[in-house]
């Protein structure tokens, strides 16, 4: 067996986050997460001020990512129900592809200075997404029975989910993001 | 100012819940429990063996009413799609009805004896309502490129990611369930 590639902050945050997702974050300890890595306490302390300090590598690289997908060209140019349509399906597949970044981004409730700013971060999000879902209405792309932040939740509450049931080996990352884009653009039944 | 109404066991589990809710079930103590009704712990002990008991009888309000609905005379009888419908709508009104106990319900991983049952009786409910969609499926009135499974997992994550961001006195109850179905059955696209 080769030696373990020396931890570095990157790596650590890692395994971190594999056992915040795992046993939610204010369950889990520094003792957990030195067990997952197995190290000691103190070599992680050599790297990383504590277990805040992890958390916030994690949500930073959590919004990071979903902020990156508004910054691509098919999210900014076109039609706003294009924007959309590629916005929502790159969130799941960011989700999916970093899913335990997302899995402790989406149960975050603000109880640290770390997850309030997490909190405010992802709210910022969801009100850009929103302006362009208000856009594709008036557009005449969206139906405009519904309030856009309401849809914004809703669709957004429906791709966030894939981190409570989604488990590798099933369904592939590219067909569930399908599925919902499907679901949120066209709904359930044949048309 | 009156005397509160002595505790019984039904609305000492009403104030469990609220803190269950609010601080996760891990997170929250008999003392938090205690502290939030204005009695002693003792007291408390009184009526209840414990926490995971208080919880226990949470979950069981939970899923006792999401089964409910699959006997209402709407989700048995009439075309699979009808009854899809009804009971997606019923089980959105009833998680805002019911918005403490359905909280917890939706965040239980199976730690204990009492979750692993939740867990258990939960996938049963949506074992029945994927054999729903999939009989709307061979009706021809749901689109057949999903899987029952995959539809189901996605509308309930819509719809049970209420709990996450609904706060009494911004859209009814019933706007909110309304909108869950809207999306669900015909997306956010205009025909």
């Amino acid at each position: 067996m080769e030696p373990r590639k020396p931890y570095d902050i990157d790596s650590l945050t890692d395994v971190a986050l594999r056992v915040f997702a795992d046993r939610g974050y204010d369950g889990a300890s520094m003792d957990d997460v030195a067990r997952a890595a197995g190290i000691t306490k103190a070599s992680i302390y050599h790297h990383v001020s504590g277990k805040e300090a992890l958390l916030e590598r994690g949500l930073g690289r959590a919004l990071d990512a979903l902020f990156a997908i508004l910054d691509e060209p098919a999210a900014r140019d076109g039609r706003a129900v294009d924007r959309l349509r590629h916005i929502v399906e790159r969130v799941a597949e960011t989700t999916l592809h970093l899913l335990p970044e997302l899995t402790v981004l989406f149960r975050v409730h603000g109880a640290s200075k770390s997850e309030r700013n997490a909190v405010d971060r992802r709210r910022a999000f969801d009100r850009l997404v929103t302006d362009i879902i208000a856009q594709a209405q008036r557009e005449g792309d969206v139906r405009r029975d519904l309030d856009p932040r309401l849809l914004a939740r809703l669709i957004f509450g429906m791709s966030n989910s894939v981190v409570e049931w989604y488990r590798s080996g099933s369904l592939s990352r590219e067909a569930i993001a399908h599925a919902v884009v499907a679901l949120a653009f066209d709904g359930v039944t044949t048309r």
